[in-house]
């Protein structure tokens, strides 16, 4: 832990990134990469062929957002760019082959997950807030079985400060009484610190480019940061109350 | 009209499906159809390229869900499929440019749709409900300029019972309290009337095979029909009485 910035307080909501917090993701991704750079070796070298795949997503980004149908069609682009056209119609089926085997690819829970959710969710009510495309995110959620632990599911475009504000206020909730939980300071903690809420770094151990930050904007706040999940809940006991309540107002 | 079966009764949401009730959208796929047809023109007659493209989405809607980005994947199968492999690179490249185009349309809304939506909004709370890919949905609610009208946005990957339950439940509405107005009577009508809600279906002119409902369906239930949007507050306004409240309580 590298350092706490958190004083004691009451804790109503507990949330949760999913993609690399949860569940592993990435290496989903790295495979799919690895198997593009196979189709293209007789074409370029592998480090061209990341390079440029790199390229095309972050170009596309805003238009096509993350996610496998969009990460493939920049793989395809990529290598109609990459050959000049002379990529085969096998070759661009192998590219969505390798997007089905992703989007079917089972759901591996990182260490310790079920156990300190099943726990938590006994304290605290439990968010789960994740980037991406609505289907898969709420696909691999289904077949992670973990959906029942959360009383709110939120599928953003985006994580920005107005991203959270928006669902702080949606559910009634003060700020300060919401934790963000995710392997992305850029995403799950700089914009959940802004908004004046609180929030806990656990590193995934692959992290994409697009998600460094400035040593600037590190220094700037006190992060805290746990190695792993499963020391959350002694974390949250140490520093929170847990806030008690009946039924919220805006459950049935 | 067809046919009224609400009865007077206080209304407190009025909810609207998007694409084809607010702003055209299947003219925007049907042209690229066209576009896919003329590409594969050498290699096979329209009718036939077009009822495998019908296939391949069919077969693929489960897990590309719906939006440009899984049938932009959809229709490059379908080429692949239909040349057996003898499609281009560059061919491949037309279909992206194609789906670019269909992201970068720009909106077109149905006649009557912002004076209504204006109107109405002084009078009931707006929610949008609509199905289909997070990001796409987004990004065309804010280029239509209607976003301000609307209090809530649900951008859903089904529509089915459960889900308009789930989000009359979430923000505390009595289903007869809520209407759901669109286009679709398999989508927009019939879920919300068997959830105790009230509906008004608004036929668009082209309909997609997969939205037909069986005539049995239809009989079962009395529907309200309207032949255009710009209908719609004379109708509420015979039919019902607005709900009127202070800031709701999930509102800051």
């Amino acid at each position: 832990m590298r350092k706490t910035a958190t004083p004691t307080g009451v804790l109503e909501i507990v949330a949760f990134d999913a993609d690399d917090t949860l569940w592993h993701h990435d290496p989903l991704f790295a495979a799919a990469q690895d198997r593009f750079k196979r189709l293209l070796a007789s074409y370029h070298d592998e480090a061209e062929i990341e390079r440029r795949l790199y390229e095309t997503e972050a170009r596309n980004l805003e238009q096509f957002g993350y996610g496998v149908k969009g990460f493939t069609l920049s793989m395809i682009e990529t290598a109609i760019e990459l050959t000049e056209g002379r990529i085969t119609g096998r070759e661009v089926q192998e590219i969505i082959r390798s997007a089905r085997e992703m989007l079917n690819a089972p759901i591996h829970l990182l260490d310790g997950v079920r156990e300190t959710i099943a726990s938590l969710s006994n304290v605290y009510r439990l968010m789960l807030i994740t980037k991406g495309d609505l289907l898969e995110q709420e696909a691999k959620l289904t077949r992670s079985g973990l959906s029942d632990y959360f009383s709110v599911i939120e599928i953003v475009s985006h994580k920005e400060q107005k991203t959270y504000e928006a669902i702080t206020q949606r559910h009634a909730i003060a700020p300060a009484r919401f934790l963000m939980v995710g392997n992305s300071i850029k995403y799950d903690v700089l914009p959940v610190l802004a908004m004046g809420g609180r929030a806990v770094h656990i590193p995934y151990h692959t992290n994409w480019p697009h998600e460094a930050v400035s040593e600037e904007a590190l220094r700037q706040h006190a992060l805290t940061e746990l190695e792993q999940i499963s020391l959350l809940p002694a974390f949250l006991n140490t520093h929170f109350t847990p806030f008690v309540q009946g039924a919220p107002s805006f459950e049935p």
